[in-house]
């Protein structure tokens, strides 16, 4: 941003002038954030409470600990996902169900940085629509490619929450090149308008409604312009939850052509669910596939140490859907594959690599080396939005490295002092699990398998192909 | 026990005649709960306090968090480790040094059943002892046949507190061998003396004396069988500490001449130390040795779910001994090992099979997997009473379940609710790792390699070599 962007924005950071991106209270398309839009588990979409303007019951706040069995939400892939003004807190689950209030990217990053919001389309949709809320409530009287310049940098910070993530920095790219394609196309109209007003104004009296007119038009070509950043963002909640369902399919119908079993019991790891997801979910978008099969025999989930993603939020979605499932430690799953009670472990991924290498949740490659010790296959399962085709490897990945205090307090870093003072501590947040571990890569696309003859993966062919 | 046991002994349990075991207030060879014995980490003898009867300070209880590194204890291997009558309270560490009476089989077995005192050899002289100070508050006037039998019951009664733990059976078969044979050495001689007492004491007058002396004979007897079994008792207290250091000596000897590496870092898993045997610990002790040997780099524990015994209990020792460590999620050694950061892992044993099989704290195996993978090599550090001849692989070997609520709820299952209400916990207490995982068996007598022709442990005549 130059020095012509004065002031701050609503977040408190940045440097817009207040002039040209005002708060837009009492208008047509300003925020109520009064209201609320509750769809069991899925997102709902900002456009359609702006524009239908219909109000909705705001779920109470719980305090006691809710029986996810009997929670009264969508049945079909069931959870608790507020609309976006209300981000489920998803370190609260499953001992309570709150929410809260995204206003602005700054509240979108802090969301993503603090783990209220996780999984990496969750974070990457959150993300984009936090900035979405954000200029819904700003009135913009600056040039396109100022405009432009504004919505770059917010995505560029939010992308700063979870640099690991490819799905958040391939959302901003996209959304980076949807704002500067429109801003461009806009350029040429809005200069017109731009120029009509100008020399109109000091001439006044006869020209008043031809001035008023062109204000008008360029208060349109700014609300289009809010609209095209609003739909994008909007359409990626909707594409996610189709991808996960297709994902789901692709899975269930793949591994029971593999295993050839009627039954078939599976593992997985962290939160690849509804709560990861705009719903549904990616490695529990199979497990629902399968189990809606009637494939499933039982779903074991890991505790997925140090924030258990998987005790507190893969058991709730298990227990909801009523999937015969089982918590076990992280450590106990070796001793799981050894009793031949499952035959494969699905997962999500952060990141994948061009050659198929994997960058997941901290765990994830133990899990692949105790599969291949003890022949049971190894699936990850994600949309291709997850595979940065730029990274040959997973060594280019940088793992993120998180609080100590996960490690050194009970619940997540949040409750009481567990471990011995002064002891240091590695809390690495993921590891990457390389290709030649990973059975097959499921995506929405399809599933993306070895050639026979040299036991690697070729997803760039596979993507190209895909189109 | 027959049908002549009336009564109940002073643990509430049992069936014991009070009026031939009974309570021994105010004798010489009474228990004196009000003193105590603190020397560091080692466990004081119960003889050196009865003997002595020397008054001892007992250590506050802490309420704050103590600092590990400023607790003035041995610092030789520094650890609370009170005398028999005041068992550290393990789960409260490190938050809290706390201490629970022991006065009989009945709080031994609750405090090795609650996991308030654990560890392989620590259980195992921890329910000795406290039989030995049941014992000792007891005075018993029936037949060496009797008393025999008593002491044999409650060794089976503490037991079935952590069947598990070959150590505990194996000390138990020992003192009841013990008392069988010290009980038939002594059936003569009391027989001679009853028969006396019994026939002088009809007559009175000028015999008193010989009566006299024949009852103090008689008690001398009894007492004689108490202090066999307490010497008994004590003598595993004593050698666990010498067999220890030895462990740590020869492991220390030999990674240094296996690795050939001036400075090798080392991952271990779970609690060996101080707080898992009579005093320096078995992994942990191997650890020590190579710290102060200055071949140790670093020290890394896991954090081993679901009890936290590595980050309370390990860390706690380490931080304490101001050896270089560092704690790791279980599930991030993996990949510690890939990224080249440890050169060995060592770790205890509950229970190893005779062909090399061995039973350990959940995630052991798991490490082995990763270990073998990594190309890292995987030590069990145990005393020989660890083994167990009579299985002849980890396959017969029952693995304990614990309760689901370590899973579900935070500290160990003490805490608050974690995961999600409904779920299912499957729990085991130890895995079984295969011999095939592991480089060698580290003991007191030496260290146990495999033969180069088959690549498998011959540890009968290794035990019988070491005789």
């Amino acid at each position: 941003m130059d020095g012509r962007w004065k002031g701050r924005s609503s977040d408190g950071r940045g440097t817009v002038d207040v002039g040209r991106w005002k708060k837009m209270q009492g208008r047509g398309r300003g925020r109520r954030n009064s209201e609320e839009n509750w769809k069991g588990n899925e997102w709902c979409l900002l456009s359609e409470r702006i524009r239908s303007g219909r109000k909705r019951r705001r779920p109470a706040t719980a305090t006691s600990i809710p029986d996810s069995s009997t929670v009264e939400v969508n049945p079909s892939h069931g959870y608790f996902r507020s609309m976006l003004f209300y981000i489920s807190h998803e370190r609260k689950l499953p001992l309570q169900v709150a929410y809260i209030d995204v206003k602005c990217s700054t509240d979108g990053w802090n969301a993503i940085r603090d783990m209220v919001v996780r999984g990496a389309p969750a974070i990457a949709i959150a993300a984009a629509l936090a900035l979405a809320v954000e200029v819904s409530g700003l009135d913009f009287t600056g040039t396109p490619a100022e405009a432009a310049a504004f919505v770059s940098e917010k995505l560029e910070y939010l992308v700063s929450s979870r640099p690991t993530a490819v799905n958040l920095s391939d959302a901003a790219r996209k959304l980076q090149s949807l704002v500067s394609r429109t801003a461009e196309s806009e350029k040429d109209a809005k200069t017109i308008f731009q120029l009509a007003v100008a020399n109109l104004k000091p001439e006044g009296g006869v020209h008043k409604s031809v001035v008023f007119f062109c204000e008008v038009q360029l208060e349109v070509l700014n609300y289009h312009f809010i609209n095209a950043y609003i739909d994008a963002a909007e359409t990626m909640l909707v594409d996610d939850v189709a991808d996960n369902k297709a994902i789901g399919l692709h899975g269930a119908e793949f591994l029971k052509q593999k295993l050839g079993n009627k039954h078939i019991s599976v593992l997985t790891h962290c939160n690849t669910g509804s709560l990861a997801t705009a719903g549904y979910g990616t490695a529990l978008g199979v497990i629902r596939a399968l189990h809606s099969g009637e494939i499933l025999e039982k779903a074991f989930c890991t505790e997925t140490r140090p924030f258990n993603q998987g005790s507190r939020l893969t058991a709730f979605e298990l227990v909801h859907d009523k999937i015969p499932a089982t918590l076990v430690a992280d450590s106990a799953a070796a001793a799981l594959m050894k009793n031949g009670c499952i035959q494969a472990i699905i997962v999500g991924a952060d990141r994948i690599a061009a050659n198929g290498d994997t960058a997941n949740k901290i765990g994830t490659y133990n899990l692949a080396i105790s599969a291949k010790h003890h022949g049971v296959q190894f699936y990850v399962a994600a949309p291709v939005t997850s595979i940065d085709l730029s990274l040959p490897s997973g060594e280019e990945i940088v793992i993120e490295e998180r609080s100590p205090k996960e490690l050194l307090n009970s619940e997540g870093g949040l409750g009481k002092q567990v471990a011995a003072s002064g002891i240091s501590v590695w809390n690495p947040a993921f590891d990457v699990t390389p290709a030649d571990l990973i059975t097959a890569i499921i995506t929405e696309k399809g599933v993306i398998t070895k050639s026979d003859a040299d036991e690697s993966f070729n997803i760039k062919d596979f993507i190209q192909s895909a189109k």
